[in-house]
């Protein structure tokens, strides 16, 4: 028994290796070597130089925005002239990631809680006679509720319903120009905190040595201020292939895309935000109601006797969304391991395709087949005799291909 | 030392391939077809069809959403009948992907800056006397503070600290109807805008062949029109699985969850949102505090004298938010390398495992462990007789299973 | 044919198994041994304990925050007295994952739209003479447009243009202390949902068992009340590494991190947010400009007249962006077999590199070499010989280390 278990334990340090046997094949040889130096090239070449593939790659990236627009304008609208401030058209103030500026606008002042005449523009408005209008059915895409009556200029037209809302109803027509074109001259300054938290990586996109005189008089520009994060609203618009003032008349929404391309192995300083811009909102001819990006607010007033009163306000305008993402790598084993090993998996399909080429396609492929493979014909009598001959003499069961027997 | 090398060059290009041996054992022999038939099934059923593990995938998107709510209520309250429009019941207006819908709401007009009695349901503002009101002391969760007069009914009874803040105090009492149940037909109009940077891949749930009228009619239905993106609120709130009107009484938070699975080997036509609605906030029996969506704002206005006074809203309403996820994914050859490499690994495992059966579980196990393993049981006496012999004619120092010297 | 049909199918059920050479050399068995543990030790204690390599993981969570902040404080400023509420201090009020907290303001009441000095802070207002403001030319970085008059207090100083906008314009003056200091105080409760969509798996923070009695007293903490959701806002800052007063006086931009970390194999209750906090704005002593948080709006009032007037407020405050990620792991074939494929081709590796070792660099290397590998010298004379011979006596074309010959 010990020294069974002796016998075991020294066996587990003997050292087996396989077996190979050398055809003095060149074809077959230089082909192997062909595949290997293939193999070898889309590893070290396309797998770990060009697609990183050694390390362990992170695409959940944390990312916060604050943003602050600059500039002001000065507009004569028929309701009086007004200076327009970062308080008035960026909505809203408090310089979030996804703001909304201003560009065009109507304005319907004073709107009071009364009966007077529904658009001309709504269809379900439209009326002959007051059946047409039953008291309380609100109108379809209308401003109030019908009140009974229907409103004609004279006898024989189509008039529109009174309703009960807010009175007068907004003027429903298209603009034609921008009010506020000059928006195209305002800045947007963009602050970009990012972390990647596998690696617990942070960073911001102003640079740590820039100053506040840099700061206060750059423009973004691709070649000359790749580092400067402040932007020209109509830079932005003709970066992402369209035309500003075409575009504030109805409105818009643009993506300003900041990406993150970090390689942590070559150090922090490396890493830096990517900027380019893109149009959101569809803008193909087929598609006239889902173009411009327009909303309505209110100011609500009080006279003094405790009535309200507001103003309505149907704004267009650009919309920015800033969006963030990244990819941060950093070297890691387990990846590295991985395409190695199927690298080396891939070793073993060349061999075996080589194998198959040696010894189905080769003009000896019968002699390297018996070469490579030792077969067993005579296993039943083998037996016998096995258990007839000494443990150390035996005969071998694979048939020797120089066939000698006691008898020869 | 040239004919060395010219050697070593041409011993390069020899083939090398290993010798195997036959053993004609066919229950082992169909055990490893099994295995290998498994490990191939595995391959290309599960791991290329079913999870397309041949293609490189993305799963950080880009998105911009932009909403627009349509539709108009008429509320009569105690003080007054009001319209409302998106302008008023939809926070924020400016129709981001997240937006609130006001349901109910409970407004205290005209609070102005003075002395009045806290609310009785302050705990921190009951009293007795007036040392219970220490002057200058802020009521904690009240809405003032403490100007140092204690407010009764009669000397008797429990009353309330006199507080200097907005007064009157708003009533809290909790609601029991909403006030505008009417928002369950309210409809939202959804424009996605999605991008997988990693492919360079942009989308919009908006199909480019919709025209106006399908998209100012159509609404969205999971069977009919899967591509409208016009969702009415009642029908997101129903699908999430409970009941509008209960749920606009105290308010809530609902999800609108659009993914976006897109096979890019299939083409850009192939990849559209699926979308699924769920609750976000807990409504579990225990959880009256955090049931319910609500918070307050007021609406500033002065009078002829310059005196500030206010309307304070305390809305409930129900909270929706659009969050969107995707996949990506393109055929890349790393990972289908990778795949096939772990299934080739696990064809050796598969041979190893074989190699044991045969070796140690069949019954001519020890015939079969003599076969494939060559032992070197006499180096010691074959080194003396190879330096004695000449290089072609060397004795095997392996011992040939068939013992042959030239004694024999 | 059948014959062969037969003879080849039965051939595919045989079991080809390598021939190996056991060489008894101690060392190189055990350095293979050694090799062969440290990779077992690799994949079993590395790749499957530590990082979890058996899991498929998923890094895409979406969530929706909910916020509500509470507290009080009392004001005294020149302007009188104001009691702030959250419906006054937090923008916006609906209670987002981005909420600002004001702690500062500056108040410029009753502006209206008139003529007065530009500022004397501003540089492009400076003039000495008229002519240095140009009629309808827009101020930089100013509050309006320049009438043509420049304002000096005598003929011999330096003045500003008289501008048209809304006037009295903005003193421009840093605060030096912070007026909500107290906000220091606040608490906000932060309810998060999140959803992993690849499993299937959503979670809230606020525990299911919680009460509403825990909720309403509760402060987060840690160690001892790691899961109340309840955050005092000078605990948040604090552990950010900064002090709330000094932040307050100019503002800042804080991050809460909620980080999920779930291991599905371990069950739904083991997922549970680890809260991390971090400032977001540079704070370096170069960045003076980018330090701090400010933003404006206005309130709109009309007199009776219907003449507009507004009050402006430019607030500083605390930024705070709540920022959720996480990641989920749940057991997966794939990534298990992969793994694990990746540990068998590395011992293959092993046996290479072991295989060198006894080849290239052991006493008995030659010899070694000799035994590995069967040699084909005479391939051409074979050939002749083969074609002479019956198929089952051939000659070996390999030669034999005991070269046994007919004529022997």
């Amino acid at each position: 028994m010990a020294l069974a278990c002796r016998h075991v334990l020294l066996s587990v340090f003997d050292y087996k290796t396989e077996k190979y046997v050398i055809a003095k094949n060149k074809k077959v040889g230089v082909l192997y070597r062909i595949i290997q130096l293939t193999i070898l090239g889309y590893i070290v070449g396309w797998v770990f130089v060009t697609k990183k593939g050694y390390q362990d790659t992170e695409e959940a990236i944390l990312s916060s925005v604050i943003t602050k627009v600059k500039g002001v304008a000065f507009i004569n609208t028929s309701s009086g002239s007004r200076f327009w401030g970062p308080e008035d058209y960026v909505i809203p103030q408090q310089g979030e990631a996804v703001f909304f500026i201003t560009t065009n606008f109507i304005e319907t002042p004073e709107q009071r809680l009364g009966y007077c005449a529904e658009s001309i523009k709504v269809p379900d408005g439209h009326c002959r006679v007051n059946s047409d209008c039953p008291e309380g059915e609100t109108v379809i895409a209308g401003h109030g509720v019908k009140s009974g009556r229907c409103l004609k200029k004279d006898s024989n037209s189509t008039g529109t319903c009174e309703i009960h809302g807010w009175c007068p109803v907004e003027r429903s027509h298209k603009p034609k120009e921008p009010l506020l074109g000059k928006a195209e001259n305002f800045t947007v300054y963009i602050k970009n905190f990012i972390r990647f938290p596998k690696f617990a990586f942070s960073k911001s996109n102003v640079l740590e040595t820039a100053n506040d005189t840099y700061l206060k008089r750059c423009l973004y520009d691709e070649v000359g201020h790749p580092y400067c994060p402040i932007f020209r609203l109509g830079d932005i618009v003709s970066r992402a292939g369209h035309n500003f003032q075409d575009m504030a008349v109805l409105g818009g929404a643009v993506g300003i895309l900041i990406e993150w391309k970090c390689d942590l192995d070559k150090g922090y300083s490396q890493c830096h935000p990517q900027y380019s811009f893109t149009r959101l909102d569809a803008s193909g001819p087929n598609s006239s109601m889902s173009s411009g990006y327009n909303f309505r607010y209110a100011r609500h007033f009080k006279n003094p006797s405790g009535q309200s009163y507001r103003s309505l306000f149907k704004v267009y305008g650009i919309r920015f969304d800033i969006m963030v993402h990244g990819k941060a790598g950093r070297f890691s084993i387990i990846p590295t391991i991985i395409n190695i090993g199927s690298g080396l998996a891939l070793m073993g399909a060349g061999a075996f395709f080589c194998d198959m080429v040696l010894l189905y396609m080769m003009k000896n492929r019968t002699l390297y087949r018996e070469r490579k493979f030792e077969t067993d014909k005579n296993v039943n009598n083998n037996d016998k005799d096995l258990k007839a001959k000494e443990p150390n003499k035996q005969r071998s069961e694979f048939q020797q291909l120089t066939d000698l027997s006691p008898e020869n």
